[in-house]
């Protein structure tokens, strides 16, 4: 058999999905262990619990893939059609499993209920398809070959038991059938500071590129760079991908600052503690996002200390010392408020370095010099009087995304000024 | 036109997705969007970003369907392909857009940054195509009639951009097309401080209504009832919603705590703003996240002022007052330093409440006597020495969960409190 032609379609069973009660985890859980084991994988299907539809899908999937694998529609209820659908499509009777049965009236039994009689259709297989076993639940699987060439997997909907019941049994299932061509590896590089556009025509060249591939995608506020590799081994892959992502990194030079599931404050805090310095906080509208961010990465307290959430103006001159005149001239939302919030903060916990934030997230409280999105942010750091801020008109887009902004640009200011001084 | 043959497809352009890189939440988004618009939608289809199998994925979707909603592919690299496959499909040529140029221009220009040539691209549109606007981002969509009886929707797959552009501008042209038949249409009720279990005990008799249907959901520390009524206006389908969600409501008490994207920094605030009383709060190992989370509802300097975020024990002791000795003989995460805390940050901000947070978040930190997860809650208000403290064990379930799971259990104090006192 030539394994190139085999390639994988997700088809996902229920009309809970297309009604958008449930976000579709297993699609994702799939595509992510058919790239692991290198089976292509082109195409992904929802359809609802729908006798009609689903045949109609099936006989598309079937023209167009080798492998499919379905979730949801295997339970007890008169929604569940899967696997009935899955006979009637193939001409194929199904058969009752007498152990199938006996397994599925043990697991009531184990756990002190009644089996009722919807449960016996869980034990309808169609013939001549194997019992694909669930450890966690009622239902089990299929593993067909109804025609030559054409190998189904059924799964039920629920991760939990889907995700044993792959594990368990169809990856080994899989690793047997030799189908696994590449592994498709992959590192995501990230930046901030550049456009996707920018960013990708400064290296251009690299997006030509056939093994690895190299892909640019927009984040909140963010650009990113996914170097993928196929390989036959992880370890081949990542000599694939290394050499590639540092030239990819010299070529951004400063706005490169992480990969993978590296934030901002991840880069932040690494160059902290090399330095052995120290920082504090001092938030407006942002009202504790900064310290939540610094905060989420474990281990922080070596050089994060804390700081003041000014969320009302008497807390501003109270606890940071800024000026009420100049609060009441300028404004809470002004370059000197931001100064004054970094110097004091910074004054008051005795850090090396404090950001400070000040801004108008909306919706409401913007006005004709003070629109919605105006964002002050403030450095302080050592050395006599050593205090910038910076402005930002981020747009009414949205209060979380005003907010998110402000939360990133306040770090990168700070891990671009601590890279230009080691 | 019989309104009851326009069917939607969403199909969702991207590699990322097939290599499960990302969680496809536009799905879901446009799933729940379409059942509240009541236009029918029976499948999804993903595919990668490759010019043939988009080809193959449009060709089914327009036997089948006769509205199709595509996201992503609308950026500017060569790799976003969704605007020129469409084209090539329907054999229409694309027209670059002056007036689409010029915006992404502007976009540009305001945030500083240099438009590259590769963003002209994004300013091509088919002939005969109107601009589906983009708020957000520089990359607009389409609405395009490309033959009579199929309309075609595109947005770029950046969640924020794709939902502005959605509620900006498709629901408006959706719901003047007259395709909506009938709607679902769903509120989701709120608890905290019950299991799922016991509350669907109490609410049993209301599982097995049919319309509305009642169905309970595990949450993040939570538990949901969705209520969900067919019917042919939003109006009829409130009726029908109501006196259940009131009966709901009225059976689980106090645990109730709000509907829909109702948050529990909501429910303090409403009940804040109706005593016109104030907060502040001191945060150790949330390091911001209960400020953050009050803040995040617009309006909420009327009852929010400020705090502390006490990350460091010198933080602790210097702005919220804490005593070195019971810090040093008790530990931070202790009943007397959450209740100095909270005390401390109450007096200097002048509030007439104040929370205060303090806790082994994890993973590492922990000891034998306070485990990972043992977090104290201190809530301190109006009254000569009205101080309380709040032990918890939530156990080594990843340092977010304990973090989330420590201010909502704050909040839900507060909230708790102030229903007892009104």
């Amino acid at each position: 058999m030539t394994t190139a032609s085999v390639s994988a379609e997700v088809i996902s069973v229920g009309t809970e999905l297309l009604l958008g009660e449930i976000l579709n985890t297993n699609a994702q859980f799939l595509a992510q262990e058919l790239a692991r084991l290198g089976i292509p994988h082109y195409y992904q299907t929802t359809v609802g619990d729908n006798v009609l539809r689903l045949q109609k899908a099936v006989a598309i999937a079937c023209e167009r893939s080798r492998l499919l694998i379905f979730t949801g529609g295997l339970g007890p209820t008169p929604d569940d059609l899967t696997t009935e659908t899955l006979a009637d499509f193939f001409e194929v009777p199904l058969i009752e499993r007498s152990d199938v049965l006996e397994d599925i009236a043990q697991k009531f039994a184990r756990r002190g209920r009644q089996m009722s009689p919807s449960n016996r259709k869980q034990a309808l297989i169609p013939q001549g398809a194997e019992v694909l076993p669930n450890p966690v639940g009622t239902a089990p699987g299929i593993i067909w070959q109804p025609r030559p060439g054409l190998t189904i997997l059924t799964f039920p909907g629920v991760p939990s038991e889907m995700q044993a019941m792959w594990q368990q049994t169809a990856v080994p299932f899989l690793e047997s059938q030799g189908w696994g061509q590449e592994i498709i590896y992959s590192r995501t590089l990230r930046f901030w500071g550049i456009g996707e556009s920018v960013l990708a025509e400064k290296v251009a060249a690299f997006l030509k590129l056939e093994n690895p591939t190299v892909a640019p995608y927009a984040g909140k506020g963010e650009v990113r760079l996914r170097v993928s590799a196929k390989a036959t081994s992880e370890a081949e892959a990542l000599n694939l991908i290394h050499p590639v992502a540092q030239q990819l990194r010299d070529l951004a030079g400063i706005d490169y600052y992480g990969e993978d599931e590296d934030t901002l404050a991840v880069a932040v805090g690494t160059l902290l503690k090399a330095k052995q310095q120290t920082l504090a906080v001092a938030e407006s509208c942002t009202g504790g996002g900064l310290g939540q961010l610094l905060t989420a990465v474990s281990g922080s307290s070596a050089y994060f200390w804390g700081g003041v959430i000014s969320y009302d103006n008497h807390v501003k001159i109270n606890l940071l010392g800024v000026n009420a005149d100049d609060l009441t001239q300028q404004g809470a939302v002004s370059d000197i408020v931001a100064q004054q919030m970094a110097i004091g903060v910074r004054e008051r916990l005795g850090t090396t370095w404090s950001l400070s934030i000040t801004g108008v997230a909306g919706p409401d409280g913007g006005t004709a010099t003070k629109p919605v999105g105006l964002v002050y942010i403030g450095l302080a750091g050592p050395g006599a009087g050593q205090v910038e801020s910076f402005r930002y008109e981020f747009g009414d887009r949205g209060r979380e995304m005003v907010r998110w902004l402000s939360t990133c640009n306040a770090l990168d200011r700070l891990r671009r000024r601590l890279l230009s001084r080691s």
